[in-house]
């Protein structure tokens, strides 16, 4: 076990009607804020009323800004930075899923920073403010609500960088399972896909003796297995969206990673596809993570023998550890199968015309200077170009 | 599962050499400390030394209180009061266990409160503001240096009550596992019996739904009883240190029992023990446990069979749930046996005379208003004479 420095000072106000007591909960850190959210489902569902209607009556004044997109712009970020600067808010309340939370994120440390926001995604350089955000989750999947870590699509640049910094920690998320009823079915099998994946990146490493969080992860991981098909099936089952909703924030905190070098290979894969083609990030996972699997086993296998058995409920009596690992592997994509989720990158219409330029863009080589991607196994933009083939 | 609402900020710093940077650590909260602290241990360790060279470099003032002993004494607390008050410190810096730690705890919300701070442990009373406390852990077992509770003893009263405020957590809690290759057997043992106690006031409950909460106990409670043995007989190995460590700390920071009704009756009835006899707390537990389950278990018998099943590993096809509950608590005193703990009061020279006593301070019916125990199943002090019977 490595060591480390964990500091999690979000608080986390779950369950029903939560969100209607979010203007008593801001008091303590705002007298204005900026309320950032998507398009229009909050109005249609009445969430947004019911969040002003907390607000006016708690004193609390709010500038806004919609229009937030999945895979979030660098446009709109300018323009609630410009926003917050002119109107002096206390904070940001961001109404909606990790898009929404991901471009508060952004405005909150753009606003102190005195170049183009854009530089601190690009040169990974250190901020030593942000402006305060507060969440209300509507979709369980990216886990921002608690993370520490922002990704954001350069639309004219045609990139998707992720930044992480302990100052983008929301300072409070309110969690009500009961506003993910309304969920497309898409969007909850797309969610599940991007939870699990958050611990699929800390959970497979080569740092020896984790008991605790290896098994702390292996009990999320269980966990969203069985209730995910739940959620997807019977999408107003309150218990299962409570064990999704909590699972997708502990997915995503840090602490299942303590101790741990972690990977991230697979999520710097997907980016490179949803950068280019805009396909749902969940989706993208679900097709990559099996065969970022099948090409990396075998430098860690017993790390994936223990996944096959702990998790996939793999008995130990198969033949050899080739066989362990591969039934694993296809127990988990019979799991996203369960989900509608696609296995194939063709399935997404995604064509072989753009893997080397993917590959070479995750890995930075069309840059100028590579960087190898993940923990588990260092892999080079011949090896990603490997592993989008194996997926076509 | 229950709504909850979680706010845990305390920053942990772990691993190997973790205590020496304590003076850097410090250095944005403190200008001057009160340094707190037990016997004479940290000083022929070594540790004391190592804390002070750290914190001069970083030129943080620091006075002294030594000479908290376990089950922490009110006497020595309105000491440290007075002290803090003369002395205009900025933190309470705790280097020992779970005593100290406690003791450091009641200082700081002795020096805001107005009365006599014995006062808010009995009332039960809101605190609003406390000295910040940061602590270097040399004992796993309390939970103390990430909880949001503090449990001391009244001598005079022969009273001992815990109290609890989210604003007891400390800011900062540094944990190098190397601190602990010296402790003495005994109080390993007990560290263990008393973490495994702290997560099983959380699991043993009748809220329904809970996988996520239930797995992470099912996997916490797993890694302590792997590992316990491990350093019972290994006192120096680093590696299941680390595993025993951190889990105290997660055993009690309150993430465990999430959205649960929790019990706490077994804490309060060997509550009573210690506060009359001075038994350890864990060796106390270790016998009180399982007869606690013998007297409760009927009440919901489907999470004890969980236990015996998902924690004890016992096979489900024994031929009724009575006996595979029966089997998964001889296994568990099994584990304690590992540990040389004792399993019955007799063995802790505890005899009858004051069992009728200390049931009725446990439930509160000696001082006129009786308030039952526990969440799982309601105990009157006839309950719990009855539990202090079965342990004899």
């Amino acid at each position: 076990m490595l060591n480390f420095d964990f500091h999690m000072p979000t608080r986390i106000v779950f369950g029903k009607d939560t969100e209607k007591e979010i203007g008593n909960l801001l008091k303590p850190y705002a007298k204005k804020i900026l309320l950032h959210y998507g398009g229009t489902n909050i109005k249609k569902s009445g969430l947004y009323e019911r969040v002003i209607t907390s607000l006016k009556s708690n004193k609390i004044d709010f500038i806004e800004l919609g229009g937030v997109v999945p895979n979030p712009r660098l446009s709109l970020i300018y323009e609630g930075i410009n926003l917050c600067q002119k109107e002096k808010v206390d904070l940001i309340l961001a109404v909606g899923g990790g898009s929404v939370i991901d471009s508060a994120k952004a405005i909150a440390m753009g606003l102190y920073y005195e170049g183009d926001v854009w530089e601190i995604f690009e040169t990974r350089k250190d901020i030593t403010k942000v402006l305060p955000i507060a969440t209300i989750l509507t979709i369980p999947a990216s886990g921002s609500e608690s993370s520490f870590s922002t990704v954001i699509t350069n639309e004219k640049k045609e990139m998707k960088l992720s930044y992480s910094n302990d100052l983008l920690r929301p300072v409070l998320s309110v969690i009500n399972p009961e506003l993910f009823y309304t969920l497309p079915k898409r969007q909850i099998a797309n969610g599940v896909a991007d939870m699990i994946s958050h611990i699929f990146e800390r959970y497979f490493t080569n740092t020896k003796n984790n008991d605790l969080t290896d098994g702390l992860c292996e009990a999320t991981l269980k966990t969203i297995m069985k209730n995910g098909p739940i959620v997807y099936n019977d999408p107003s089952n309150y218990d299962a969206w409570c064990q999704i909703g909590f699972s997708g924030t502990i997915a995503h905190n840090g602490s299942l990673g303590l101790g741990r070098e972690e990977d991230w290979a697979a999520h710097k894969i997907e980016h490179e596809l949803s950068a280019i083609y805009d396909v749902d990030h969940g989706a993208g996972l679900a097709v990559l993570v099996p065969n970022w699997m099948k090409y990396v086993y075998k430098t860690n296998p017993d790390m994936f023998v223990q996944f096959a058995v702990n998790v996939m409920d793999v008995k130990m009596n198969y033949s050899n550890s080739d066989a362990i690992i591969s039934e694993g592997i296809e127990r988990l994509k019979n799991f996203y199968s369960k989900l509608e989720l696609p296995s194939t990158l063709n399935e997404l219409k995604i064509n072989e015309e753009n893997f080397e330029t993917m590959a070479k863009k995750a890995t930075k080589f069309a840059y100028g200077k590579e960087v190898p991607l993940g923990g588990l196994k260092k892999l080079y933009w011949q090896d990603v170009l490997e592993i989008y083939k194996l997926a076509k």
